[in-house]
C-alpha cells in the first residue's frame, strides 16, 4: 500500500540568494500541494558532499517521517545516477555520490534503492545542470504523494551505491586523533568518535591537551561549556554523541587557529601519537 | 469573482538577521492565517533592484499560483508608488521601481496595475521607512484572501510603470559580450543571452576564450560542468536558459577574478570584439 | 481552559548551516504536527543575549498569538534555569538569562513564570549542550498543544527573573548620546531612544552632527531616507519607534566607520555632551 509523507526535508549547497531553493519548493508545492518542507540547511559548502552527508545524517533522527531531499551534486549532468533510497524510517532522494547513505544508515539502513529515470516524474524539460529542480524535487514530491520508489526506475543493489570513505580516527592509551568532521558557527570542533573514545581520555575534570596543526592548547574534560572557566577549552561529548572541543563563551576554532584538518586530544603525560 | 491564493512568495533585500522578514510574515499570518509563505530569497544585495528583479523573474515560472510580494525599495517614503500588478498567472506586490515588471512578464505580462493607497488594507500606523511591513505585506495578505486589486486604489496604465533598462548584450560572428546579470554561490556567471547566442559561439566541444576585465581563460562549449575536466572552464546554457560560464568543480568568478562587469566569450580565431 | 497556539516563533544564534535549527523543528513537528513555525532569525551573533533580546522584542508585536521559542544560551548545561514566561499576548520559552523579558514586556509584561523541569515534556535523553533541541523545543511544542505552563515545573516570581541592564542613553538640550542597540544589513544604526528624544533634537530639515568614536558626519533630521540627497546622512524615527541614523542609498555604518559603541547626535551649535 502506498505510504504518504506529510514532510519533505530539504538539504542543499545552493545557498539562499539565487532563488534555486525557491524554484525547487515551487515545484514541490505544485506537485504535492499539501506537503510541508522542512529546511535542513542550504549552506553546505559548495560541492562539499562529505559535509552535507554529515549534517544530514545527524539531523534526520530528529525529523518526523519524511522524504529527505538532498542535493550536493558536483557531477550533475554526468554519469552519476539519480536515486531514491528506502530506509525503515523514511525515503532519501538525491544523487548517488555518497551524500545519502550515512543518513539512510541513521534511519535504519538502506533496504532498497531505485534509480530515478521515469520521465513522468520529472519536469517536462530537464536541464543539464539543475537536477535538483528538474528531477529530484519532482521525485520527492511524487514520493510524498504516495508513488512507490519502484515506479521511478530499476532497482539498484544497496551494495552498489557510492559510499564515502569513513572519516579517519585513531586512538591509543590516553590519546585520540582524527579529522575534524564538523565545525559549527560557535567554533566547536567535532570528531567522528563516540562516548568510548571520550572515556578513554579520562574523567570529567581531567586535564587534556588539544593540538591542531602547530597550535596546542590546554583543556579539561567536561560535560558542558560551563564546566571550565570562561575562555578556557573543554573536551566533551557533543549533542550528536561525538567527541567535541569548545571554548566556554568563545570559539575553539579561533583558539586553535583553524577548523579543518587533523585534531589530536591527549592526556598531558601521554607519549603518542 | 474573487480569486484566492494559497501561496505568497516573498523576495527582499532585508537579510534574515534583523527580524524584518519575520515582522512581515507575522503581518501576513495575522491577516491571512491560512496563507503559506514561500521565501524566494531575502539576500538580494542591499537596494539592488536589478538583482532582485532578475532572481524574481527567473524563479516565478516554477512557483505555484501566488501573490508575489517583493520589496527592494531604496525610495521608501519618497514619491515612488506602491503597486499591485495583475498578470495572467499571478499578482505581484511591491514598489513601482522596476523590481516587479520582469517577473510579471515571465508570468504572461502586465494586464493591469493598481496603486496601493487604500488605508483599510494597510497597518493602522504606517511608518516612513518600512512599507514592506506596513503596506506591502498587508496588501499581499488581503490579495491572497481574495480582495480585488481594484479595491486598493486607482488603476495605472501598464505603460507608465517604471521599467529597468534591459541588460546590455552584443553579439557578432563567433563572439558574445554583455554584462553579468547573475553570479551565484558556485561562482557561475550568467549573461542575458539565450540559446541562439550560444549556438552562434559554436558546438559542444569547441574551444572558446572568456574574458572579464584583464583576465582571459581558455574554455570549451559544453552542456554541463563535467563536459570539461575538473578545474577547467565550460560555457553552457544555464538552467534558466541563459548563456553561462562555470568551472567544473570550481568557480568561474574565482578563475576570472570577479563576478561583475562586462564578460566576453569568443572563438579563439575571432577578431571582434 | 487550555490555550492552544497555531504558531511557534523561533529565534536563535544557531546559524543555519549545522542542522541545529532543523533538529528543533523536527522535534516540534513530531510533538505538535499541526504547529507552524515562524522563523524570527537564527543569525543572532553567537551568544549575543542582548542582541537576541532586542530583535525578539521589536518583532513580537507583529506576530500572531504564538509560543515564542528563543535560544541564545551560553550557559547551557550550567545553573541557569530553563523557563516559560506567560504574557497577556503569548508565551515565551527559553533560558532565564535576560533573553525573553523584553519581548514579554512588549507583549504586556510577565504575568507568570515557570521553570521547565518536568521530564515528560523533554526528549528522553537530554544532552548537556543542546537544550534547544532537548528541552526548549519540546516545551514549545507541548505548550502550543495546550499543556499549561504550570505543568512544566514550579512557579518563579517574575521579579526573580534575570534581566539585562537597560541600554544606556543620555540626552540634553539639543543632544542625544547612547550605545547602538541595533545595526541592520543596510548599515542603519539604532539607539534606545524614542520620539521625544528625536523632537528634542529639532524639526525635519534641521542640520545635525553625528559622531561615533573619532568619526563625525554632517546630517539632517528627516522622516525617511529620501529626505536627504543620495549619499547624505539622515537622523529619523526608525520603524520600531527608535531614533536611527541612515545614509540615503548607502550605509551609516560605513560612513561612520563602525556599527557598535557610543553614538552621539547633536545640533551643530550645541556645547554638550
Amino acid at each position: 500500500m502506498a505510504v504518504r509523507y506529510d514532510w519533505v526535508s530539504f538539504t542543499t549547497d545552493y545557498g539562499t540568494s539565487g532563488g534555486y531553493v525557491a524554484m525547487c519548493k515551487g515545484v514541490i508545492a505544485t506537485i504535492a500541494p499539501t506537503a510541508r518542507v522542512l529546511d535542513v540547511t542550504h549552506d553546505i559548502g559548495p560541492q562539499d558532499i562529505r559535509g552535507g552527508a554529515a549534517v544530514l545524517a545527524r539531523t534526520v533522527p530528529y525529523l518526523p517521517p519524511a522524504v529527505h531531499l538532498a542535493v550536493v551534486d558536483p557531477g550533475v549532468g554526468g554519469p552519476r545516477r539519480a536515486v531514491v533510497l528506502t530506509a525503515p524510517d523514511g525515503l532519501l532522494v538525491g544523487p548517488d555520490n555518497g551524500l545519502l547513505v550515512p543518513a539512510a544508515d541513521a534511519l535504519g539502513g538502506v533496504v532498497a534503492a531505485h534509480e530515478l529515470v521515469e520521465p513522468r516524474f520529472q519536469l517536462p524539460e530537464v536541464s543539464m545542470t539543475f537536477h535538483g529542480r528538474d528531477i529530484f524535487a519532482p521525485a520527492a514530491a511524487h514520493l510524498a504523494g504516495g508513488i512507490e520508489p519502484a515506479e521511478f526506475g530499476p532497482a539498484i543493489a544497496p551494495a552498489e551505491l557510492v559510499r564515502l570513505p569513513a572519516p579517519r580516527t585513531e586512538a591509543g592509551d590516553g590519546w585520540l586523533t582524527g579529522e575534524i568532521v564538523a565545525a559549527d558557527r560557535f567554533g566547536n570542533l567535532v570528531l567522528a568518535a563516540g562516548p568510548d573514545a571520550l572515556r578513554n581520555l579520562g574523567a570529567p575534570g581531567d586535564p587534556l591537551r588539544v593540538r591542531l596543526h602547530r597550535s596546542t592548547v590546554e583543556a579539561r574534560l567536561g560535560r558542558t561549556f560551563t564546566d571550565v572557566p570562561a575562555g578556557e577549552v573543554v573536551v566533551y561529548l557533543g549533542s550528536s554523541g561525538q567527541v567535541a572541543v569548545a571554548v566556554n563563551g568563545g570559539s575553539a576554532a579561533e583558539a586553535l587557529g583553524g577548523s579543518a584538518g587533523e585534531l589530536t586530544i591527549s592526556r598531558p603525560a601521554t607519549d603518542g601519537p
